[in-house]
């Protein structure tokens, strides 16, 4: 299948040419991106030389035009944009491409006045939201099997929804007063020109942002209808998600231990079982007995999660890691892509975690 | 002023050795180690060269005997051991030496019974730790005044207690349901000598460890008299402390708050200035407009602190940092003596943190 | 196919592991460690989990002896242990196993008197020596094909062989007076857990070691008939070598450029062809318009290389970097594996390096 | 004594405010940033704030005017500007300011025609060429004492000038075919926004850049009176410089060995002494008896050297190591004003190393 690109010189962009290049159904025949339109891709990722030795980047704009005139035809077009700019494409192109898989935040909330809200601005396509299915497998497989248009989950998202959807779903945490005290690595700003992402700013250091506001906080609370308290941090890495995660235990939750003789040791048991269960035969989410570490994770699309429950201070805890850049992005794009299309759903995707 | 540093080859006790090589008012005339006796001290740390150039660390048995034996006679003694070895060496030295701080949680906790919950050990000098008065400038300045033996405070204690401290005292959150989740760097563990704490297993990574049952609780809950849920994670960097902490704002706070035309605004506010009023004076501990990064103390005996009020989800919110090694453990141990002799407490702590 | 890797739990071990679980022909049957025999793979290795969830590392001992006794019969036993341990295996199951691809050194030497004079030890299986193929696919395809054991190269050998070795061959260059400055992450020790591999003193930090007699000489100057001088230096990174090297050119060559306008153009031209015409066909080494870094290639098979002519100091300069763990040890004992096998020589090795 | 930093905004000019917060005599009085004039020093370096609480940035424009036209009156001006900018700056305030120390290159070049080739440009205010005292204590201590224009040496200079200046002093190694392989961390380049300065790009990686005509080439060979080839790297570190060379002994050396039953040992001892003998009385320059690593200096005024004959090769080596920002800018620039003004050589300079 042939697949297009757009915003192929950000970090997502860049990682879904490094995926495809291996991917035994899919092939990328355009890639392009704005700013760097007619250079080298080599030279901006010199670690994609091997495969796309003398391919340049092409233009956004041309690009868009030749789909929306059918010029150029594509079996999928990846969109890895900044959010804002995808609604004004999606549109366009989306009568002449079999598959859209939008990676940025444009149509992941379902409620226009959502976006308004989060983004403080008016949503450019609100028709197309609800053809949007929300790309995130192991909540919505089945609704993403012919999908025409994917809004693909975020890293954060992604790294907070898998431990606590199905605490919630089972009733074993309330859905409010829920914190979520997450990191990532410095990738997840994007290829950003920013002071603030020089490596004498990031390296040997850590630092909590976007406080109370962060735009990934309604996308979870709309993953798990609950309230979250979300708070991020800058790790000095160039990859990697850890969410750590503290709930209070529903009466009922309380109820079961009651009848326990260790109620911290069968609240624990408790709290795994519930996540081995629900990832029990998901290809990527993986129930680890201790705290999952993000290097475990590094490059994969791997997700780990853990959970235990604290009798001390009635807490539930969990504990997740992914690669903010596959798992939470471009590899999940392409699991979803692989699952609209009714391609096996690891093509492309499988690999190990570099350690160390 | 004549000192002893007894512990001197781990990364505590090397840091006293590079802090106090510029002390106006205190030399160190003796560093003993067990493990490394004999060596050269520049050989483990090439950084102390020009000051300790021919020095070597001594005996520990031979220069606890010394002190014991009045054959060496000190002003003052460094104890950077691990923990569970001071209360052995304290009761033999303590009439003999002018003042003892030790850096290790061996006579941090008052009651000897939490010491033996929490360290699974009876205590071996539980008579010291009435004598012991606990060394957090901050909060026991008055107490450190003539002091005779010190038990210096924790890394992610002093972290996680000086952005709660005046808070709690202010009435402003409860003393429970608090959530401490830090972070620190590698130099956190000491120079201890295991394959997780290999370059290879901590760069490119994040992880939590010591959830639920770490030995700082005990003393964090001591110093605020609240319950806290301490959590803390490793961080790819050599030093540096983050906390961010979770609290519930009492009732009284949002009383406050119903007066004022926006909550959210007013709420921050008053938590910030029960932060600036509490630190207005001191000499190490600075209020932040925004939240603080670790990288911001780095090699420096300050702290930074700062909160907010999150509206939303009904939420007070500090971060703070410090650097593990300074202001966390050696830095402090000398603040502390200084303090204790009647020097001026910044004698020899004036620095400002490398950044980049 | 079947394989058992033999010295699992080290770097290079688990990185087998890491790329077999992918590969089309090969798999893992048994993984042999000696310290950590009994202990779950991913309690060592978090990121193999998804693949190796549940195996545990097998004895050594038993291992070799089931090989040798023919209790377990396999196609392939990659040999991943510290030097001096293959020469006492090989000899005991080279009859029953039908490949043998050993990673140490211990069959890189083919005088046995270097072995000595480098290793101060008696070769213990000398008379394998000649038997030993060299597994350097770029230099020794045609021998490895078929091969029954092969000693595969090391990595800052193959990282300083591939860019010297045609300017060698094409007389560009002259045998001596050759400088080879290189660097490499810290898993270039393995997981040695010593105090000089803490995170604590690898971050932040960089030095040389190993100067003037680090045990990759000879096997450098046995690869290109040539002397170096051969200068180690250890990076804060996890992956990677880059090999910096300068040489003299041969009186050859100046003779070529002076018929050059522009000498400098025309010499710099003249290395990279002979570079680009030695490679052009390589499935793994790629010829870089610019010097390139590590992180190209990380996590990848691949290796870059580049080169230059400084005509002020009448100087060649090359620069050439890969994956120490993949390129320098793992992912080419697997190539050279796939070429003695008759398997195709990328098989399991398609990817391309993480960037960011 | 009152000093303006001027260019204060940079890494150079932030570490000069950082070390002169603490200068017993010498105090800023003014900072001036162009791009960030009026807003305040701790928004761009936090770490700063606990000195330079409420200061802001000043313009440089109108500092420079007021210095010209006498309206602001100061003992010293440090100016950390990108090179080209001091040029034009220093004949407008020179006679109105007591001393003036560049951190840029503008003045390092004593003939002006090597400053148009190495910088494409006519130099502005060729007739302050000679007014100019080169900044490198070690080298020109007596030059400094009562300067009004000092042209502080540059890191890499630094770095090379030191271990290498003596052995040529000496005769013992030719002054042609040296090899400078060096690399220094981020901070090098400055606080500069560009992509490849991006964590994501500098973390995990290592690469060499600016080869065969970096502009440092010229000053090192002017120091050295001698030729050499430079090439520098970039290290995933925040901080620090360590240099690698190789240089031909001369054949007076070669004699002196011929006598000696071991070759090697008398060589390198004799290097070693050559050093110890140039370094025994300078206050920052200390010889080691192992190759040196930057760590050992990060953010003090120290500098290491080491050096070594290797026999085989007939190539003496030397590592040298120091703090990019400290020894190798603004620790070097206030020890150079110190010794102009006729302070202690060390004020405000005293502090070892951070390690870990």
């Amino acid at each position: 299948m042939k697949s297009v690109v757009i915003g192929a010189s950000g970090y997502t962009g860049a990682e879904l040419l490094r995926i495809l290049a291996f991917h035994p159904d899919i092939e990328v025949v355009s890639a392009g991106a704005s700013g760097n339109a007619g250079q080298l891709i080599c030279d901006l990722y010199p670690s994609l030389l091997p495969h796309y030795e003398g391919a340049v980047f092409s233009e956004v704009d041309s690009l868009v035009n030749d789909l929306a005139n059918q010029i150029q035809k594509v079996d999928i077009a990846f969109l890895a944009l900044p959010h804002g700019i995808s609604q004004n494409i999606v549109p366009r192109i989306y009568d002449n491409v079999g598959l859209i898989v939008d990676l940025s935040a444009d149509f992941r909330l379902t409620d226009p006045n959502d976006y308004k809200v989060w983004y403080n601005a008016e949503h450019a396509a609100p028709d197309f939201l609800e053809k949007a299915v929300y790309g995130l497998p192991e909540l919505t497989r089945n609704e993403l099997k012919g999908a025409r248009l994917v809004a693909s989950a975020g890293c954060y998202v992604t790294c907070s929804t898998l431990p606590l959807a199905p605490l919630l779903a089972g009733g074993i945490i309330e859905p409010h007063s829920i914190i979520i005290d997450a990191a990532s690595g410095a990738s997840g700003a994007g290829r950003s020109v920013k002071a603030n992402y020089l490596f004498g700013e990031v390296g040997e250091n850590f630092s909590a942002y976007g406080l109370k506001n962060h735009r990934h906080t309604p996308e979870i609370e709309q993953n798990l209808k609950a309230q979250v308290l979300f708070t991020p941090h800058l790790l000095p890495t160039s990859r990697g998600i850890l969410a750590t995660t503290y709930s209070r235990p529903t009466a009922r939750f309380q109820d079961w231990l009651n009848s326990a003789a260790d109620r911290e040791k069968h609240g624990s048991e408790f709290v795994l079982s519930a996540l081995a269960d629900a990832y029990e035969q998901e290809p990527f989410v993986f129930v680890t007995k201790s705290p999952p570490s993000i290097k475990s994770t590094l490059g994969s699309n791997n997700a780990m999660v853990w959970g235990t429950y604290d009798d001390r201070t009635n807490t539930i805890i969990t504990v997740s890691a992914l690669d903010n850049l596959v798992k939470g992005a471009s590899g999940q794009a392409i699991q979803c892509a692989n699952i609209a299309l009714g391609l096996p759903e690891s093509a492309g995707l499988g690999s190990l975690g570099l350690y160390p």
